[in-house]
């Protein structure tokens, strides 16, 4: 028998409660082992919750409650949730996490801790909601060098550029539908501006190349720049925009990871991820490439990641899941700006085209152009004097 | 410190020791210890091999020798690779495999035999190569009640059926095209008869519903009765043909599992997957719809596959690697012909319309239709007196 601890009741942290029960039979098979939802740590009163008997409003009862042995964190932020996830950890608890932003943040330091300790820290619903992503990459992917990860890793804005490429729509109003469609938040910036997908890139990267990398050493552009000209300017020519995080080592050894809108080629699988999906490609030296594709987001999907943590986490009491991933540091990551890709640019009409560019057409008053490889600021340099209005990366 | 023999220096194991050499840092950080390559038995010499050195001839000396703690079997077929398994099983080895034959017709009593002895029988590289579908069905989907599975599961006659497509080959021309190519066989009966197909759906029928499901109760067609027009008609309206295993659970709780050609809409992000690739779409009743893609055979994809069995057997020295499967039975699989789908049916022309079937249009002197959700019985009376050239079930 394990106890469990959910902490925040919120959309991820009630479908863990859902699963745990819905699915009771399922879980102790796969764990070998009954597991029990003992305490649902929340400030809120939720009186109406068939969960109400496991309510309480202190985490101090969790942290000293010694036959509670996982830990599910589902608060969200790097404040309460980092100092909880801590204690947690520091009172011998295994921890499972959906929260993005605190491995992103801090995750060496609490896999440290949680080495230490002979506990698991587990975060495989961070990334990719209820796809499986993070196992197979520290498991199944084991025997390989990796030599680059891309993918979808935000729903929201990948919701958003699909209605602007299915359906026409300007990027305002495809906005405001994955907002009244519950896709996209009120303040909307951390899907729109990438950093969301940020966050997801810097974990994959540090768990593809073993040193962490932080949210601020990977330079993010949002969707914010990407019209329906520029939509409708790559379709003509066979190519989706997606948001992609992507990440690759470089000659030197080390990491090269951004964020930003790409012209994907259609006969790429991931050109086809459409609406709230993400899918994410791995390129191995050994096993070429792969894609894992499901719901990023979600209720149930995301709980379905972080219960199969707790599975995981309670077949490993006493020893604790290792995840080899290391300290970070400015050494251990380039500039992804000196990274060489072909790029699509469009400015204002009657501009010369820029030197070995190959035109795409004109919309509205502007034309665009595929350029051939190179750096961001060779790029900036061949546009030089042009009336910039979007320039992406392409994916080859 | 781990000591591995490989069994069979074919195509797999010579991509294994290869894997173990080039990628050993992988290999030893994912296992937590280093992995050693001590034997390769294989009655045939091989002079020229740099791996000459660790050649034996006779499988008694990697049976007889305690260090030996893992046994890779890349031998094919259920014979000699049977009795070899059980021999080092019994010696209390564990024993990692891309054997689907074997697998798919012994699985059950192997995994049997390891568990008393505390030891692992793996074999993720049985299905789908290198892509990993076999751990992350036992392990991240394992919060899941898993509803059906079904997917691209032999790359060859999904190159057939590509080229068929994209370059309109007839299918004889597209299977020499793969014969010369290195993807078919000279005799190519297990794959576009299906067979090989049949056998990875009966694995991953085992692993998600939790019974043994042997080939025999797995009603099999491979893709030679697909023509030409058929991917022309289908095309048509929007369909690509693709091979399928799928298997499912009935409302009854049985198992219903069967390979065939489909109708897929290209709107299935599995129409997209082309060539010799292989994808594999997995629905539970929390994560919803995730597929895995990627390479479905050649040497070093499926050798990565292996030793990332290798490293987790390594992790688990002592214990074994926990796989739940049980005993199979007649009792435990319905019949698949009951399953009620749409259908694609194309006759020599002149046949009215079956009642209640679509028009897909006509082509060298035959018409085709696509006819509601009906089971293979009420389709086959359907269609009675037509002169039936392909008959074929259409994925939602």
């Amino acid at each position: 028998m394990v106890n469990v601890a959910i902490l925040g009741f919120g959309t991820v942290g009630s479908g863990v409660a859902e699963v745990l029960d819905v699915n009771a039979e399922q879980v102790a098979a796969g764990a070998g082992k009954d597991i029990r939802l003992k305490y649902i740590v929340d400030i809120r009163d939720f009186p109406d919750s068939p969960y109400q008997k496991y309510m309480v409003k202190d985490f101090a009862v969790v942290e000293g409650d010694p036959d509670v042995q996982i830990v599910v964190e589902t608060i969200g932020g790097a404040k309460i949730a980092y100092e909880f996830t801590k204690r947690a950890l520091l009172a011998g608890k295994s921890v499972v996490t959906s929260n993005k932003e605190l491995v992103a943040t801090h995750g060496y330091e609490l896999l440290q801790i949680a080495q230490e300790k002979g506990v698991s820290y587990l975060f495989e619903a961070s990334v990719g909601g209820g796809i499986p992503i993070i196992m197979p990459i520290s498991q199944c992917l084991a025997a390989n060098k990796i030599d680059e990860i891309y993918g979808i890793l935000n729903g929201t804005t990948n919701y958003i550029l699909t209605e602007m490429f299915k359906n026409g729509l300007p990027f305002e109003t495809a906005l405001k539908q994955a907002q009244q469609n519950g896709y996209a938040e009120a303040n909307p910036a951390a899907d729109v501006e990438g950093h969301d997908a940020c966050r997801k890139i810097s974990i994959l990267s540090s768990l593809c190349f073993g040193h962490h990398v932080y949210p601020d050493q990977v330079p993010t552009e949002g969707i914010t720049a990407v019209t329906g000209d520029d939509v409708e300017l790559a379709g003509r020519k066979g190519y989706k925009i997606k948001l992609l995080g992507r990440a690759l080592t470089g000659g030197d050894g080390r990491v090269y990871a951004y964020v930003g809108p790409h012209l994907v080629p259609e006969s790429n699988l991931i050109a086809g991820v459409e609406g709230v999906m993400n899918g994410i490609v791995v390129r191995g030296n050994a096993i070429g490439s792969v894609m894992f594709y499901g719901a990023g987001a979600g209720k149930l999907p995301t709980a379905s990641a972080v219960v199969s943590d707790v599975i995981d986490a309670a077949k490993h009491i006493g020893t604790g899941s290792r995840m080899p991933w290391g300290a970070g540091g400015a050494e251990y990551v380039g500039d992804a700006n000196t990274l060489e890709t072909a790029w699509y640019v469009r400015a204002k009409g009657g501009a010369a085209a820029p030197q070995g560019a190959e035109q795409l057409g004109g919309v509205n008053g502007s034309e665009a152009w595929l350029m051939p490889k190179m750096s961001r600021s060779a790029a900036q340099a061949l546009t030089e004097g042009m009336d910039v209005q979007s320039m992406f990366r392409v994916l080859e």
